[in-house]
């Protein structure tokens, strides 16, 4: 059976020396983020994820979820004990609103027990992760009423809360959706339709699950502007906050998946539902942007999620099974073969591990700042600068981290050879689960021409022309330290080819835009590159300080310094590979008509 | 459900128009594969295989096998009635030998059954197929008695054969095998031990199995120098043929895998079983590797066959399935959406499965060709340059051809959506039957040390050079033609990158072979890269003959001079990036201690 033990000082690291978390102590929700409360949210985190949580990981993929003959769905054994620990320590509400009764940390602290929760179990993280993106979206959108009615229980994690957009006919293009809401008399609208999909459906975890529901209103445009957002919950909420009768809402089946299969993917079927318009009718898209957003930065952190799982499984199988010889020659001469860690091509995959996990914990936790940022900032500009940073990095963080989480559980599962392909060692359940991440909350492709086509032209450029900078400036800073030089080099000649490609895109897709759809999922992972990039630069520096300051966890600061020279090293190059391709642009890529690709 | 059609005009192209099979007439077996024979085989096994076995591959899945209480296996629905058409039709025996009943017609032939059965229903493939490894050793190694008892029923598929090398502890490293074989008076040996991961192992498909069995006798030395091979038959033979009692050979249990359920992947106990060596003691491993260079070439198949089933159904939803618009304006504006197609990255990665399902499949079935030629050949020296193309190349089929395979699967899944991570709908299924060929038959990273450590340097690279030869050749004849040159000149870029990579490998490996190592991957990925090029290069320049000759299908040789380009545009560039990889050499990859890796 898998093991997990949670990377508490390789996130202490981001947070208190690589972000320096205490440096904003004056802002708000900062204050009480002090490097000791860190260490101990981080190992408190870390210990319940590893002790609690993970050893609930095999069953919940062998035993999947269930519905029963009455349409009630059962969890997989322990997920319900699992749970009720997880609520009661309020573990879910780390960075939730204060004035809900969150604790109202900063998110780069809820981002990393959403880290390890994944790791841990993705398919039990699902349920209380999908309610943070709900939670979002009756904060930011719903009336005073709605908010005090139903944002308590949720953020205490008493409710749990759902995301109902996808339909059988349709999933990215939600203008075409068919859900209907009539309003009544009473203010209130009556549901109907079928959701497919819909994570964490129905369960046994909570008394009441609140479901945040995409439909049209009866004469709303037929398109995406004729889109609302409703509050539908599974049981109706009394005005004194007891639960009243059952909604007309229930689970229709329960989908047989790849993976995830402890969390229960259901349709939904709303029969005349009961729902409460969130925000304004026809402005649904917004608010599922709201809910969207903050789902999508906690996908991304899925791909990290399982990747470092993986990884972990894969370090103790490199070091315990032995087969061959180092190519150097005998390592350990006594046994009669040395372990699988002596083989450069099982290093190799490892280091990959390595740096893209260390590399996209800190690219998620910068995210996790700049959500912060963005609102709490001290001026205008500041705020305006970590916003458009964190619009521009969301589908980056979501895209790349998910592709390449996706490719690290893939290349771990590897080193353990025909072991891995065994259900019971749990490394392919790792690359079955991490396999979704690539495509709900916006496939990859959608997250690409997200960030090809609204994040690079809004404001004539001014968020990539300001990631540029960002770049460019550290590489600059750094490239006098013989230690950095290297590593600034390539990040500097990376970060070349991502202006080469926006170059490019400017002067070619405003022709025809099909060349920014050609070329959009490559320069995701340019800009992938070049931000992890950013991150090893910036690690390395930490450390480089950390060991001219004499720190004590010597191999621990040189280890970064070689990891960077590593991402350097083997990452970097993909990024001129990747221009090349881009260029290439969409003539010959769209030129086939659809009958060239039938089979005869 | 998903569907399949063999990619019969295709094959047809490659082998008479490409290959030009014709053209080797003269050579034994070849004479009897007319371009009218070739059809009408090509057309007989995609039907068989499109009608009669791709049918049985879902449930084949989600039954699997099951080991009976008396330890017996049973396959799932429909494999025992699928598999006697099979066997009574004479599908096994396309190439197989003449003189034990085989129809001795080119490898090529025998390598399309391959294909198609791989992409009907990966899982049955699998039990004919490793009987093809195990007829090669006992052609090359038994003894004409041993020949004459086993091969003709094995050739004819009324009996199966299984490999059998894996040990719970041993897997790549065979020098530590356990599994003794003692020898008794009458010449016979006794073999007791546990082998594990032996597909088709147990089964009811036919009246008996032929096991090849790797063991060591008691004097051994203990290394893979001690190896020897040996027949240990499920139901002993008499004489006369007929079946005599049960040998000591059972199924102790079948493994929960990822995927090919449908195959019995079985942990085989041998408790004293009769066995008769093949070949002479301790040169098993000689032996073994007839075995497995055929099974690495049906491997590198596997890969295809999955990536073409894939894409098949990947090409059918993405017209079938409307989703948002076309980014130059609706392209069916009657409709309430376009179909996926019109989107460039579901065309990005359509084209990229086009550009490698079709490239592979010429790669390997030039690879048919060269087995052939390196026996059939007319001169010694065409004999040697076929032998060292097909020793060069084979681990690239292998390795590059199933690393390429399941990428593309995964990329086949991912424009399926969330339909694809459902179950039902099939595409997940070629994901996870997909991964187990970068696994099986030498891991690729061992395929990539096979590449590096031993096929380069052999006989003073006399192979790489031959090929360098070959690619540049066809480049230059190829560069004066307006609509080849720029594939030429992609091509014979990457070929650079490849001639460098070798250069450098030859200046550094020698002083430490990790350097070797540390590329080797990358090395076989660039070579992959080169061999599919040429591939391309070749069908877009016998396309634009055709067209220049007024072919009449129009369509079908100018959708492969688009492809040729578009793999030209895409494919080429990753060579660079991946040489500046294998240059970064070892040095930081294996600079961590061991320490390093562990999480704290």
């Amino acid at each position: 059976m898998p093991v997990y033990k949670a990377p508490t000082r390789d996130t202490r690291f981001v947070i208190n020396e690589v972000l320096r978390l205490e440096d904003y102590a004056h802002l708000q929700g900062f204050d009480m983020a002090t490097p000791d409360m860190v260490d101990t949210v981080v190992d408190e985190c870390g210990k319940f994820c590893s002790e609690v949580i993970a050893p609930l990981n095999r069953i919940g993929d062998s035993q999947g979820c269930t519905r029963n003959a009455d349409g009630s769905v059962t969890t997989p054994d322990g997920f319900k004990q699992g749970f009720a620990q997880f609520q009661e320590s309020g573990w879910g509400t780390l960075s939730s609103p204060v004035e809900y009764g969150g604790q109202g940390l900063p998110h780069v602290l809820g981002f990393t027990m959403e880290e390890y929760l994944c790791s841990a179990n993705q398919a039990f993280a699902m349920y209380p992760g999908l309610t943070n993106g709900a939670i979002s979206a009756i904060v930011s959108k719903a009336t005073p009423e709605l908010q005090a009615k139903y944002l308590p229980n949720m953020v205490s994690n008493k409710w749990l809360g759902t995301m109902n957009l996808t339909e059988p006919h349709c999933g990215t293009d939600l203008g075409l959706l068919r859900t209907r809401a009539v309003p009544q008399a009473d203010g209130t609208y009556l549901v109907t339709g079928t959701k497919i999909f819909i994570s964490a459906g129905d369960h046994d975890l909570t008394e009441n699950i609140i479901h945040l529901v995409l439909a049209k209103t009866p004469d709303a445009p037929d398109s995406s502007k004729g889109i609302s957002l409703f509050i539908v919950p599974k049981f109706l909420v009394n005005d004194d906050g007891s639960l009243g009768e059952r909604n007309a809402v229930s689970c229709g089946a329960i989908e047989h998946k790849m993976g995830i299969h402890g969390n229960a993917t259901c349709v939904m079927n709303y029969d005349g539902a009961r729902g409460w318009l969130v925000g304004e009718e026809n402005k649904g898209l917004a608010a599922m942007f709201i809910m969207m957003n903050a789902a999508r930065l906690g996908v991304g952190i899925q791909g990290l999620g399982q990747a470092e799982a993986a990884y972990q499984n894969a370090v103790i199988y490199a070091q315990e099974r032995r087969q061959g010889r180092a190519l150097t020659g005998p390592a350990e001469p006594n046994e009669k073969a040395d372990p699988l860690f002596v083989h450069p091509d099982v290093r190799r995959m490892l280091m990959d591990a390595k740096a893209f996990t260390e590399g996209m914990r800190a690219f998620a936790l910068w995210g996790g700042l700049l959500v912060e940022l963005a609102h709490k900032a001290e001026t205008e500009e500041a705020r305006q600068q970590a916003d458009d940073l964190i619009g521009l990095i969301t589908p980056v963080i979501k895209g790349y981290g998910t592709d390449k989480g996706f490719e690290t559980a893939v290349n771990m599962q590897q080193i353990w050879g025909g072991h891995g392909y065994i259900a019971e060692n749990g490394m392919e359940q790792f690359v079955r689960d991490a396999r979704i991440a690539m495509i709900y909350e916006g496939a990859n492709g959608v997250q690409a021409m997200d960030l090809v086509g609204r994040k690079l032209p809004a404001n004539m450029g001014r968020s990539v022309q300001a990631f540029f900078a960002l770049v460019d400036g550290e590489c600059a800073a750094a490239s006098a330290d013989a230690q950095l030089a290297p590593v600034a080099e390539k990040l500097a000649k990376a970060n070349g080819e991502l202006k080469a490609a926006t170059m490019w895109l400017m002067q070619n897709a405003m022709a025809n835009p099909n060349n920014a759809g050609a070329g959009a999922h490559h320069y995701m992972h340019i800009m992938g590159i070049v931000s992890l990039g950013l991150m090893w630069l910036r690690m390395a520096k930490v450390s480089a300080a950390a060991l001219a300051g004499g720190a004590s966890e010597k191999a621990f600061y040189e280890a970064k310094i070689v990891t960077a020279r590593y991402f350097a090293e083997r990452f970097t190059p993909d990024a001129g590979a990747l221009r090349r391709k881009l260029e290439a642009g969409s003539a010959t890529m769209m030129k086939l008509p659809v009958e060239a690709f039938a089979t005869a």
